[in-house]
């Protein structure tokens, strides 16, 4: 199968890129290095150094004899993005080329008018591209849990048939999102499905909680081949944040009373949920979600959990309840389905006290490069 | 009351002017001529010749004694629009500057970018100039009844509550429309919801069905201040079409077999609804929904009621089942609520003969200027 990744610098592309060239498939990579631009503008970066997607394609190439073609271009620039479409004629596409953060989405006007323009931009010009190239191309679209916000009803797997007054008509579950950057993902799904009714498109929406981890098999190879490790606010996710505090000393930061509940995965987990998707593709005029996530807990419990291994491997972890600079319930019902992806054949690596353990050793190993003025800012949603 | 317009050279949008100015209200409109471009690109015009905003206001000015202001600026940039809320300080925003036809959304990648991109910065850049310069400004949205599409349930307006495994929550009623333009519209909606949220704004959203009818009371005064009257497939709405059909001699073209039914009003009531709405505004943190219809008719319902008012005043009106270019149901339930507006005083002015034949009229009196080409081209949804 031939596999277009969209967004290959980003924490997960890279990542995604070598698992599905590592199982023999062709790979195109093409980013337009945002993430590294908007680090950089921000006095940021990862906590492993990250080579260039070039470099890295020649990297993985020694290591393990597959190419990884790379693309350094924007697929909001529809004359690229169609050029890449041509010239591949992929099977799938991953599209993760997106503006991912939350808090950037709410740092000013230009950033969340930025976050609109290139998420909603993009993902138009992926259904224009498959459609004019190829309507059978695959389309696998990452959204996030975090557009279903915290209903006080369980969360259904993307659908819901609603009863209503006797009648009944099956519906995209309600959103309601808790920042500019999550309402991009509702909105681009309203895009998507909406083409796929139109034209018939093949659509699978992965609704992924927080990721958290750093390595990946294909990654073991060499250390160049570890994604994007971002522990600062603005890109960081919570537990690799809590992880790199624990190991630079600074106290955990818990937003507010720290009950919110998410689902979460180790990013092991997303690729085998992508490359599981990828097999077995949805049908045409078909918008498959799935919610992707393996486990819930509070902050309160990830943040125990990184203290007790933490203290465990001599780091005196110190817990800080922070004002809350989110708008969101700090205790809420939450309870989502999550089992399409185990009916796919997902195997779920748990976050086990060796997994932590493992996250552990390798931030220790570039503890140097922890910037404590880069782990909170307080940015603030209102 | 200082209001502002936006959107002002657009169907509603002079008229609108004028009926806040005639009752007192200081009135700024705002438009980037954005319609007159795209009718001229594609050579349309309106069936009534328009003049511009400054001559209009000069003309509204000399015959009614008050003063509208007018700026040509794009709402898209905002440093323009935030000049322009810090030099009026409104009260009231009425915001109708978005891209309102769906065929134009559907001919092609570039319009229907340029749709994403002007409605949905366009309404951020006013959610964030209101929250800038006066977050308790009411914003008055246009939305459309298109946004709910036909599903198999009664339409409520706006809310839902879902009864789901014996928990219950309130959500925006479910949306999922047919065209590109609509879908713009829901995500415009989750674009304001989101800021409604989490920075307490003022917001009503009208979900208005197709706009029939040509004056209003204030345009009364001189046929140089009625609306942009548009006949043509893009940029026409059904009833007003079907009048010019008549009347030059075209058989009214039925998309399909027919039976699609809508609720829809006359622009006169557009009038009263929006300045209901702004004399009670919503509250801080509210996003209020009005479905804003006066009557439910089928395609067919209106292609009859427009032969018989033809045939009476001698025009011989033929109608015609043409290939429906749309992806829509031609047989569905419908049932929406539309209480909201008539609690707060809509005095509805229903499709009567008289008001049928009051557009005969005025459009005879145009007859002239009637380009049969414009009629019909057959622009395809797929």
């Amino acid at each position: 199968m031939t596999v277009l990744v969209l967004g290959a610098d980003g924490y997960l592309g890279w990542a995604t890129c070598m698992y599905f060239s590592q199982r023999g498939h062709r790979v195109a990579a093409v980013d337009n290095y945002f993430r590294r631009e908007a680090l950089k503008a921000q006095g940021l970066e990862s906590l492993v150094p990250v080579p260039g997607l070039p470099e890295r394609a020649r990297l993985w190439e020694a290591k393990s004899g597959s190419k990884i073609d790379v693309h350094i271009g924007d697929i909001t620039d529809y004359g690229f993005l169609l050029s890449i479409f041509r010239q591949y004629g992929p099977d799938t596409v991953v599209h993760y080329a997106e503006q991912p953060s939350a808090p950037y989405s709410m740092m000013s006007r230009d950033n969340a008018a930025f976050t609109v323009q290139n998420n909603l931009l993009g993902t138009l010009n992926v259904a224009y591209a498959v459609r004019e190239t190829n309507p059978a191309c695959h389309i696998i679209k990452l959204g996030t849990m975090g557009e279903y916000g915290t209903p006080d009803i369980d969360i259904e797997e993307g659908w819901i048939e609603i009863e209503h007054k006797g009648r009944k008509e099956k519906f995209l579950f309600p959103r309601q999102a808790g920042s500019l950057y999550h309402t991009t993902k509702i909105q681009d799904t309203d895009l998507l499905w909406f083409y796929v009714r139109t034209w018939g498109l093949k659509v699978t929406d992965l609704m992924q909680g927080p990721v958290y981890g750093i390595s990946t098999e294909e990654s073991g190879l060499d250390d160049g081949l570890l994604p994007h490790f971002n522990y600062d606010e603005v890109f960081g996710t919570v537990l690799n944040r809590f992880i790199v505090q624990a190991v630079a000393g600074h106290p955990l930061t818990i937003y507010g009373g720290g009950g919110q509940v998410r689902g979460y995965l180790n990013i092991r987990d997303t690729m085998q949920c992508v490359y599981l998707s990828a097999m077995r593709p949805a049908g045409p005029g078909e918008l498959r979600v799935f919610n992707q996530v393996t486990e819930l807990f509070s902050v309160n419990e990830l943040s125990g959990r990184v203290k007790t291994a933490g203290d465990r491997l001599g780091y005196n972890v110190k817990l800080q309840h922070i004002e809350n600079p989110r708008v969101e319930k700090e205790e809420h019902y939450y309870n989502p389905a999550y089992t399409g992806l185990l009916d796919l054949g997902l195997a779920p690596n748990y976050l086990t006290d060796e997994v932590l353990e493992g996250m552990f050793g390798t931030v220790e190993k570039y503890r140097e490069r922890i910037n404590r003025q880069a782990i909170f800012r307080g940015i603030k949603w209102k």
